[in-house]
């Protein structure tokens, strides 16, 4: 199934709505605090957020004084949100598969964020390239994704139980088989792309791009005690983020 | 057990001189090709190999053209098999622990070289910054250590197996829980330090690399029809290699 029919399946709309809405959900507690963290100074600049959802992020961004907001999503029923919950006067929301980005300009962004939404995109070398030539020199792209080994497994994750219901361990298989995987999330047939942290680091260098920083963070110390499931995470974090420059 | 009495431990020793001499080792056959074409250019080149162990890669770098070639270690033992086995002109052979090489000159080498040697290494951001000084500018470091998958889990390597006894599944715990591990490979009490992807990545940034290129290489195709056990590596690999360049 293909991204857009996903994201405006009805189904999965829905779910996936009340997932983020939940403030304990992995993304409103870890992925999110690091996204920002790693962000730096956006004020007086020009972002791009590929595959904005929502677009709670764009109007972060704008409210933390950036020149001008430009969110980009395949699937119009979240822009539709976007544009009803989360407008602003220097945002604007646009349509689009992060596959046709080269409509931009070149330089026509001084940072690009992409949050949760690149392991939904096949072809990595190339996003990275695109997103290369729309950044202005010393740009900035940074992005989250699931953590490789939450993508690698082709039968999708399994945890090792003890008696007591205790994660003890992550299942690990087929790491090094990079590609598509198609699983179970809501809806049957949800399709994504594996790859290693190889292939990440690869196709950011082969694009000229410069690594900055990186990061599998977990979730803040106060929430461990207040959520006993979390405890797993520190076998596997849930989430890869990756900030790049470009020289 | 530190570093130097682990390999000068007689036991130890031997069985690890045993695992290097058969040429199916998973350093022969994966680690070593993959480090060796990352390499790039090292003709008249002045080099540091640093955990030189028995020195074949010494000879070698000798053999390609290199200017000069130095290769610490910490264990005497090792560096006497050294010295007898793989002498060459321009080879000093010195005995020290990585911790010290800031005992050499700023700018003395060009290419820093360290073959599964860093994961029993506990500070790695200082030891980053000490190579970063010795190496001049565009100067290389690259370097293979155990897969941060195996570094992890607290208690040891551990595979899920199907009834035929095939490994199906790694079992990895404590990915997040950077620091010691002290397991049992030959003898009991081998400490090693894992750090996670980030670690590593974020260690060479803070000293001012740029990374240039990742690998988690794979056994060559042919292997796998001959030695069945090298499945499991699709699940998880052995191997970690950064190559890094100083601007």
């Amino acid at each position: 199934m293909c991204r857009q029919i996903l994201f405006d399946n009805e189904i999965f709309f829905e779910g996936y709505r009340a997932i983020r809405q939940n403030p304990d959900c992995a993304n409103l507690l870890t992925e999110k605090p690091a996204l920002f963290s790693m962000l730096g100074e956006i004020r007086g600049k020009r972002i791009l957020d590929l595959g904005c959802g929502y677009g709670e992020n764009c109007l972060a961004f704008e409210e933390m004084g950036a020149l001008a907001v430009t969110g980009v999503d395949i699937s119009e029923k979240m822009l539709a949100v976007a544009r009803q919950e989360n407008p602003g006067k220097e945002i604007r929301y646009i349509h689009m598969p992060m596959e046709n980005i080269r409509s931009f300009r070149p330089n026509e962004f001084d940072v690009v964020v992409s949050s949760l939404a690149i392991h939904y995109v096949e072809d990595f070398e190339a996003l990275a390239r695109d997103i290369f030539s729309l950044l202005s020199p010393k740009g900035i792209f940074l992005f989250s994704q699931e953590h490789p080994l939450t993508t690698a497994p082709e039968k999708g994750v399994r945890w090792l139980q003890n008696a007591d219901g205790k994660e003890e361990g992550y299942v690990v298989t087929d790491y090094a088989r990079p590609g598509r995987r198609s699983i179970h999330w809501m809806i049957d047939g949800v399709v994504k792309y594996h790859r290693t942290f190889s292939d990440l680091v690869n196709g950011l260098c082969a694009a000229g791009f410069c690594i900055e920083e990186m990061r599998e963070p977990l979730p803040p110390k106060e929430a461990f005690g207040r959520i006993p499931s979390l405890e797993k995470e520190k076998h596997k974090p849930n989430f890869l983020l990756i900030k790049a420059q470009k020289p």
